[in-house]
């Protein structure tokens, strides 16, 4: 095991009703002016914007609203976000969505502490340095956001989808209400399915030091997406396989499983953010289709993990077996597997391939990914 | 799932060397001067208060030495080192040692800021609202105090052992170096492995809403203790082993596989504390004699948990298998499954089964545990 500081000091806030006390939490921040970031106007015909406006004024607490923010979310809506924060010396940001929203506003966060562009923070030029605080009630679990310190953010001019990995964005408090949840469309329960299960086995088949502890660990949290999934397919208003998912999913990304390991990376995030950036797909559909095509160039690196993937996740008896065994539970539940299925043809490939290399020299690991590697990865998913 | 309120603010800072930085986490914190708590001259001999004195003096701290604490510590030692932590202004406790040191500490966290005797806050005539900043250097994994807010102690004069819970008196830091602990005896090895499962199986099999991810989590850390134990049974210098074991018992006991959870109880460390209260017997080695008891007792009121661990941890067929299995393992690993073993005989019966009695009021659930079925339990430990 190689050693590590873990320190994740953020407030979960679990269950129903919870998103009743966003106020109290703010207040007890001492927070008076917030900016409350939000997607679609969803959130103010199902009654929670109306919630939290009501448990923001119960507690004197002024807010700025500031919606729009898309999946993928997009620099031009962060850099808008910032002015607003900074014309309104807000003291705070409040999140109201899914991750698209939490990552927009921990990088409104930084970016309004910033002096300079707030792209600087994402390609290395700066630092973080400070952070508003960053409160959130989370209305989709997939990222894992809600308990860590990272942000992943869309340049459109660029076709750069980079991210911020820092102290000061841990939100302080996060609501997690699994009720709040039971709307999701059952393509994006899926999608959020793919996208757990890639932050649970990015360490998982690519770490160099990876004790069997946290391999247990990572199955106990695949194995649990995988049979509340198929629960809430069955149906959707199932609390308790709601509540198991979302809290597995913050489990996946809290720095918990990643805790002692060493040497890994993450060559699915890092593929599929060249799918996201340039074709707008969702990032859990575009998951789907990368896992399986990078399993089946990747496995002969660490045969015994693989191995111990087929025997523990799908109970398969052996490598091959339980690569297909994956796939074929992702088509079972109808996220993508295949890039025509996102609209992908062989004539993007070039276009593809460019933007993953570029990925791969900002997630280091571009000794590994040559233009061969990736286009060998890619053709497996037509 | 049961709503929940999830917070761990303690940094472990884990891995070889850490120690070394023990001054510069309390210069972080601003500590100028601390007293400094341990258990036997152990960590004289050995060179460990050399390097955790040298590292506060390169950093301007000022320590005041506190030694001679126990297993099963007492609450006229807690009394001592508050007098002492008063008469000089310390403005933050450090243990260096086991469980048995850090609990002791926190008890002088609190009590230093209590302005009445500490056992009041044992015993809830008052609450802990104020604590000195504790940190620690952990020698000896298994209590999970590390990680938590809670700390038990002995009242040798009323022979009662009990508890207090409070966020005050979480770690600020906790430094865990697996190769600090090589040198733990192979007995405390086998008391704490039985420790770390006690800690792991109590709510796994008392609890009313118990989801199935935390049981997954649960066998998870059952699973690597027990591997890991029987690794550094074989060789006590298997530093990953050492490792694996010290993280899952932290995991064992810091809050998360609690999460969500409602309706457990602590029956196997009800039971244990009247031994080690009454006998002064190593906490671990009560539990392995109470746990299989307990068991044996209990299985009928969730045949289907029970069914669960057999599988699950002992691929064994049914639950008498399954209670068979563990204590067979205990047998094997050397730590004691029979009351006889630790000296403890038929006539003793009378005044344990009092002291547990005692102990379930204090537990909150005397209603299960009666007089008969306390009986019942320790007779199938003789």
């Amino acid at each position: 095991m190689d050693n590590f500081t873990f320190h994740n000091p953020t407030k979960i806030d679990f269950g129903t009703g919870k998103e009743q006390q966003i106020g109290q939490h703010l207040a007890e921040h001492g927070i008076r002016k917030v900016l409350l970031c939000y997607g679609s106007d969803r959130i103010k015909r199902d009654g929670l914007f109306d919630t939290v406006s009501k448990s923001l004024a119960a507690h004197g607490i002024e807010f700025i609203e500031f919606g729009g923010i898309v999946s993928n979310p997009l620099l031009s809506t962060v850099r808008e976000a910032i002015a607003l924060a900074r014309g309104h010396r807000v003291t705070a940001v409040l999140s109201v969505g899914g991750g698209s929203v939490l990552d927009s506003a921990k990088a409104v966060a930084a970016g309004t502490l910033y002096d300079g562009d707030v792209w600087d923070l994402f390609i290395g030029k700066a630092a973080v340095t400070a952070a508003l605080p960053v409160f959130d009630i989370l209305t989709l679990a997939a990222t894992g956001s809600e308990m860590n310190g990272g942000a992943v953010v869309t340049n459109e001019a660029t076709r750069e989808k980079f991210a911020i990995q820092s102290p000061h964005v841990f939100p302080k408090v996060s609501i997690v209400n699994p009720a709040l949840m039971q709307t999701v469309s059952r393509d994006y329960l899926v999608y959020s399915a793919a996208d757990v299960i890639a932050h649970s086995i990015e360490g998982y088949f690519t770490a160099t030091v990876q004790p069997a502890f946290h391999s247990r660990m990572v199955e106990a949290i695949i194995n649990t997406v995988i049979e509340t999934t198929e629960a809430l397919l069955a149906n959707p208003a199932d609390y308790d396989a709601r509540a198991q998912f979302a809290w597995a999913s913050t489990q996946a990304l809290n720095g918990l499983i990643y805790t002692g390991t060493a040497g890994f990376s993450y060559p699915n995030h890092m593929i599929e953010h060249a799918l996201s950036a340039l074709f707008n797909v969702p990032h859990g559909a575009g998951l789907s289709v990368v896992i399986p095509a990078w399993m089946k160039w990747y496995h002969g690196r660490n045969p015994a993990q693989f191995e111990r993937f087929a025997r523990h996740v799908f109970g398969a008896a052996n490598v091959e077996q339980g690569i297909a065994a994956l796939e074929q539970w992702f088509d079972k539940i109808g996220t993508p597997t295949r890039l025509s299925q996102l609209g992908i043809t062989e004539d993007d490939l070039p276009a593809t391939i460019e933007n993953v290399l570029n990925n791969a020299r900002y997630f280091g690991i571009a000794e590994l990914y040559t233009r061969e590697a990736v286009a060998t990865i890619l053709r497996h998913a037509l």
